[in-house]
């Protein structure tokens, strides 16, 4: 096919990441404007373009005379429903198309206001997240982790596959890609330990994931179907579910991780648009047990997109260390959905749902270093010789994100955290 | 010591929940004004006390020229702090005690448009919860459940007497008092099943639990400790964590409990603040084992709120089922919100910690219908004869709290709620 291709030169690059085709959405501010306060955008190749000012200049008001892009959170927007994400989708192609509405590019003061370098913007978390909930859908990452938890005759957990298993995770420290954060403190016991201690841990480490973002809920009380289930999905972002092995460990008995996790979650700045990641559908691997019907997928429910993640020590340059695809999941993100809203749980527009850790079946597909490292037994030697079990204070995790089509791809950009040091406090 | 008494009568009724030295906070609309906006007040005796009115009248203003009141929660007023919490209670002490200030007392425009008779009062959610984490400090109720669920010799996890294990909720699902909710449907599998089903669950349960509200929080990376988590605790609400026993036992291992407790959490419509149970302090129970120093209370830091469970069938009448105490809890609220931010999660104003289920330690004190029934094998007969193991459709669970003085008492009301038929769902 002829690709369409966009007056913004720079979205026309070969493997840019934000080409016409992906339009993803985010939430900016201007780094000349510190005070400005955030607004939303979509990002058309080295630019972002100010959504509230397109909304002020009447080329597009979703919300109708309620405007919704004068926002630092993308909210508003997503709660007006699927059909609004269409037609804003529609119309923001063709006003950026080679060939389309003239009405921004031919306005020389409008594109002035409008369009904005990303070189000179600042990111911010893209939406609310109303609850943030994280799964297990990676059947390589589960049957890994569960051989170190647990042994191999129980690495599995029995309900494993007949449901997306889940837990609800901490919102309140969902965190903009570039946030840097500190390691954690927590109670650690070793097995030989007679006691726990109080300390910073020592095995901290990243779960490469997706995220799904929940557009428009559900009432309190109506479950939804699969189908229901992926038109309530607005998006989706780059995920790093943060995590304290040795909290983790001691801690997650009978009741699942709990600090272990809470400290900090990463995503994206760019979420990208279920209707952008539409060609790169693909099918759940084949059904090891078969499902109940309420989890059927009515068609190819995965998507392809490929991932890898970067470790850079301080002042150090970065060695890619993991090498996978969101196509290694088991279940899809509207499963799980459907699987959350099954006992009536309301569901609510900036629900953020993780797809859990995703790891491929080779060594360098793993997507932790706990897998990576295999319990820290094997550390990792990055270039210029560093070596790594778990992270090391200064060390700056990189995950990136795209569906690759021929000669363009859909991308998240980065999603990248950086560790500071333990804070200082013991009681 | 001779108690204040309030020039309106009935809060000094012999026992009334809401005497002057209670002035508890909630959000209500008027009955027949039903599109009024909610609005915040507090409870005196059977009045409620717009707080909204009171503001826009000059006698009250907390947040200065910005309203904190006129809301339909009482979030913008808790995010003021401590402070402004304890000026609050002292001016409203003195706009309504006998002898005290005169301007609402003798403005009988204000009065009429100000005090609203209870019975003429619909009670809405207080606040906007943030995040919901639920607890599980019952030392009597942990062994009881982890009896039934791992056997004695697992009865108690190994870290159970070293933190305050719990794990995060569902906020979209915490409801007010008096709100009805559907049974859940969910995955069921008995122990010789090859494989679950889906079905309305059968093991429908309550769980009698006390929730402390954060009135401020602390910022991400930032520890606090127990001393100054107390200072972070606006007050305390009575908490049915609705529980689904055959959904739990299948879905929790490893990650903790999910869709088994996601579809419903009732809390009465009255916060009770820490300032009004400041008199009913008690101590936790001597530690079985030493904590680590970030836990250790300065001083009493349960308090002795006495508690019971009334069950009644559909059109039938309320037996009182159990009686217990939060004095019955071994970790205090401020241990449980100091362990939430040891890791460095930031907490937030509106997030609700659930105490865990209370139960005392004998049959009749217990917190739940799995440990009052033991397990379902031992049903209870309620008043007219009707048998019990688990809640049927069209039960109704209330639950009442109120911390007892000498002829005076501070009051919760009630936490009420009845069950409804599940959906008819298939997928």
């Amino acid at each position: 096919m002829s690709l369409e291709q966009s007056w913004v030169e720079s979205a026309n690059a070969r493997d840019h990441d934000f080409p016409i085709q992906n339009l993803p959405y985010g939430v900016f501010s201007p780094l000349d404007r510190p005070d400005a306060p955030p607004r939303c955008c979509v990002a058309i190749g080295d630019m972002a373009l100010d959504l509230a000012a397109i909304e002020e200049a009447g080329l597009l008001r979703p919300g109708g005379a309620r405007g919704v892009f004068a926002a630092p959170a993308l909210n508003d927007f997503m709660a007006l429903g699927p059909a609004a994400w269409e037609a804003a989708r529609a119309r923001l192609t063709d006003l950026l198309r080679e060939g389309g509405a003239r009405d921004l590019r031919d306005d020389a003061a409008l594109r002035a206001r409008a369009l904005v370098p990303l070189s000179r913007a600042r990111m911010h978390l893209p939406f609310r997240v109303a609850g943030y909930t994280d799964f297990y859908a990676g059947r390589q990452h589960a049957w890994n982790v569960g051989v170190m938890f647990r042994g191999p005759e129980n690495a599995l957990p029995p309900n494993w596959l007949h449901m997306p298993i889940g837990y609800n995770g901490r919102a309140s420290t969902v965190v903009v890609s570039g946030t840097e954060l500190r390691r954690p403190l927590g109670q650690l016991k070793g097995p030989d330990d007679a006691a726990p201690r109080l300390g910073p841990s020592e095995r901290l480490d990243f779960e490469l994931e997706m995220g799904a973002v929940v557009g428009v809920g559900n009432p309190m009380g109506r479950p939804v179907s699969v189908s229901e289930a992926d038109e309530m999905i607005f998006g989706h972002v780059l995920l790093n579910d943060w995590s304290a092995r040795d909290i983790q460990v001691w801690e997650y008995q009978p009741l699942g991780p709990f600090q272990a996790k809470a400290f900090a979650t990463t995503i994206s700045p760019w979420v990208v648009t279920r209707a952008a990641l539409e060609p790169f559908r693909a099918p759940s691997p084949p059904r090891e047990k078969p499902l109940l019907p309420y989890l059927h997928e009515p068609g190819p429910m995965l998507h392809d997109v490929r991932l890898e993640v970067a470790l850079a020590p301080e002042g150090g340059e970065e060695t890619v260390i993991s090498r996978t695809s969101s196509r290694e999941l088991y279940y899809s993100s509207a499963q799980q959905l459907a699987h959350h809203a099954l006992c009536g749980c309301a569901m609510q527009t900036g629900d953020l749902l993780g797809s859990g850790t995703i790891s491929g079946p080779e060594r360098d597909s793993f997507g932790s270093l706990l897998e990576l490292t295999w319990g820290g037994k094997e550390p990792l030697t990055l270039k210029g010789g560093a070596r790594r079990a778990f992270l090391q204070d200064g060390d700056a995790v990189v995950m990136r994100g795209w569906a690759q089509g021929e000669g363009w791809r859909v991308g998240f950009g980065e999603c990248a955290g950086r560790i500071l040091p333990a804070p200082d406090f013991a009681g």
